[in-house]
């Protein structure tokens, strides 16, 4: 058996529906196991999913070296950021981990597998990239974003630091507390203490309130226009190319050689 | 009498007007008396609501036997899906529970009977029927954000269980906690505990507000983009009917039978 | 000076730009006072804002005397429900309350006269009536909100009534505690305490979340698409009237001339 | 060197692209000196800093100097609120501020130099006056807003005010209090402190809650319909000039030319 008859198999086999299936199921699989080791469990069982644990490793080893033996031009495989995603996490879920510093780590690796999931199901690797193309849209709104809370940071950490440390002690804490009065999260607590010695620092808290909201207001509307005018070109493009129909410059061409009839007899 | 005129005389009373309207009363009725049991009642006016609810119930057992006997075609009747519904509300309500372990059953049904008004309704059904059709449009998403809970649950479980077991014992716990954060519920309590020993798991909360919110945004604007294109294609196609009115094509198609006059002369 | 010559003169007062905003300055005064009054002033300018609020409401009577004069026709007069509000408030406020029992009915009349801004602006009074009008198209997704909190409130009674009376004592608390629980005001609190005697109750409280907002959000969007239907409307009559622009219809029909032009050669 | 030389060599200094980034450096870096100030760091680094600040401030003097000996024709210098905004920071920012008094105020302007990076980069600026231009057509719907807190502030400090002085004492810090309920900060703390003397105060929240979610959803829905409106203007107008693509007008008066030409024949 030659490599190129291997490569074909694999790339075959690599594309077919019912080893993608396969594929999914081992994934939710080894979700479950996960979910499972989260409870009490007795030691028995826990071996089991200890061997099970192994094989998972075992299988996702399989199924990318299936994958890049599939793969028709090698240099290609690792161009795709998911086959890079992929191949990282089987590569460090081989190294043996019973440290019991070390753990904690390959446990975090075992549960980023159930992310595979992402790079297996089309629809959802679909769904993950339109997220992420939407971002960069948003750039300036979150540096502007930024810039407020920054600002607001820094006053709060100057003035109420000597009132709550918890709360104000130095600029990224006090980041951390205006995140969380945006969220309207007991807000009302963080500015009573503060109002018991600035009584007019509830300006404060509404101008930032009222910024964000403003700013996150103009975010969510940018979002929806942005994705409305993709539609819109989507569709008008849909229209004109659908079945050649006449456009208004047809019709106009179609009278001017009807002229050149009249004039020309 | 014969069958065939009890059927035809059940099916007139069955789409009559005032008969709808009289058992929209009787469910508001049955809603009322479900309410009046919640307040603290003397004995002889519990009695008498005891006396209605049987009344209540008997007068549903007409009226599904109405409508059924009113079918022209008894095997349709069944393939409504709120026929069955009503029909096992009623049988269901027949069954005698005094028992105190059933009587919570029993008590049950009696508040579901309330949602007989949107099976009765015509305007509720349609909406509620728009509602259910626009979930599955959502399933990406909703699988995705269950995949974005299921991996911080597991992450949760695994680091804060034992800082604090009733918020992140296992991984259900941690998913319902998870949930609570994302509605902004308490959740720097939660992050303050498991900051004062994982000092920058503030990280681990921030990214899931940011991955939920954001997730929760798309979901939002896509149904608006769905509603909105539905709309816009029925707009197009009554337009397009509207009394014959010529389109690009047929002007297009009149200045070839010009051009073919001309020609032809 | 006949009757005619005094209704012309009030009309033209009544319309008269300079009185609206003299009128307009009174209420943003009378605001001002009712402020006033709720911080602690000392009695002597307790007694001046007395007689400044007997000025104001004698300013106020002669306001809609001369409304009422200057109207040419008197019936058109209380068709309108601004002008019924109007005189409403300034016939109660003319009775006089010392009693310590009607002090305060008395001081809400006097707040409501702020309200008289809203029937004085013409933009305010046509955002109200905006508002207004948008409310009936949510008729039944509002019946079925309803519906769900009648449902839900009644299973929160009969089963929790016994863990916390405060919260699930009868049906109309019950719906209380269910709006607090819509507006995640700690309703993990709520939970927890159910969840320790029912430990599913979870799926209550879960299941209420997500029908709540998902009926919200559709709320919303019809208001949107409502708003966005109208605003297209309005748009493609005002461009189908813009300046006699020939229509396809038109073109169809020159042609149509055109082809008779020739036949009749 | 004569003065007309320098003018035009500051000018094309100011408009130079590496200039320009090398003052969004100096911005960033003074922004992050603020943040190291809210630190608790040793002496001699804070005297560093020092230096760093008096370094920053000559910088910005020196910066505004040249955009303004660069600017061809002065008046128009000040014109722009941006550099009058820039030039106030420097100019004030120059004042020796030593005293423990006026030391936090000139920590403030310090902070607000953070600023300057919207008054530097275009998109920021740009976005803000977006931004900025979206208020006023709002003016009405805030206008109405405030008139409904005004009269529930007044309302709730003429009868609350004896239960709990500290949220309904006085009318300003009634709606501070109602600004609370709005963004659902522990309201049914506050609402079930007044229930225990006034039984039906709920009706007074939830009335509050319901107008003020509704003129809020209102407003936001008139931005995005504003929003939209606007971009479909300047799609239809980038759409009648694209490359001179004949309307039906044109197609109209090319049929009118057409029956000339038979006519005359």
């Amino acid at each position: 058996m030659n490599i190129d008859n291997l490569q074909s198999r694999f790339y075959s086999l690599r594309h077919n529906r019912f080893f993608e299936l396969f594929v999914v199921g081992v994934i939710l699989f080894s979700a479950l196991v996960i979910g499972a080791k989260t409870y009490d469990i007795p030691d028995n069982v826990l071996m089991i999913i200890g061997w099970l644990d192994v094989g998972i490793t075992l299988f996702f080893l399989i199924e990318v070296s299936v994958r890049f033996i599939g793969e028709p031009q090698k240099r290609n495989f690792f161009k795709n950021a998911w086959n890079v995603f992929d191949t990282l996490i089987v590569i460090v879920s081989l190294i043996p981990v019973e440290d019991s510093e070390l753990a904690l780590v390959g446990r975090l690796i075992r549960i980023f597998r159930v992310l595979r999931m992402v790079s297996i199901v089309p629809e959802l690797r679909l769904l993950l990239n339109s997220l992420l193309k939407a971002l960069p849209q948003l750039g300036y709104v979150i540096l502007l974003m930024f810039i407020i809370f920054y600002i607001y940071a820094a006053v709060g950490a100057s003035f109420f630091a000597s009132i709550n440390a918890t709360l104000w002690g130095d600029i990224s804490i006090s980041m951390l507390t205006l995140f969380r009065v945006m969220t309207f999260e007991d807000w009302t607590d963080v500015m009573y203490e503060t109002m018991a010695v600035y009584s007019f620092s509830w300006i404060y808290y509404l101008s930032f309130i009222f910024l964000t909201t403003f700013a996150f207001l103009n975010m969510v509307i940018g979002i929806v226009v942005n994705v409305m005018e993709e539609e819109h070109a989507i569709e008008a493009r849909e229209q004109a190319l659908a079945d050649g129909e006449p456009t208004i410059q047809d019709l106009s061409n179609q009278i001017k050689e009807l002229k050149e009839i009249l004039k020309n007899r």
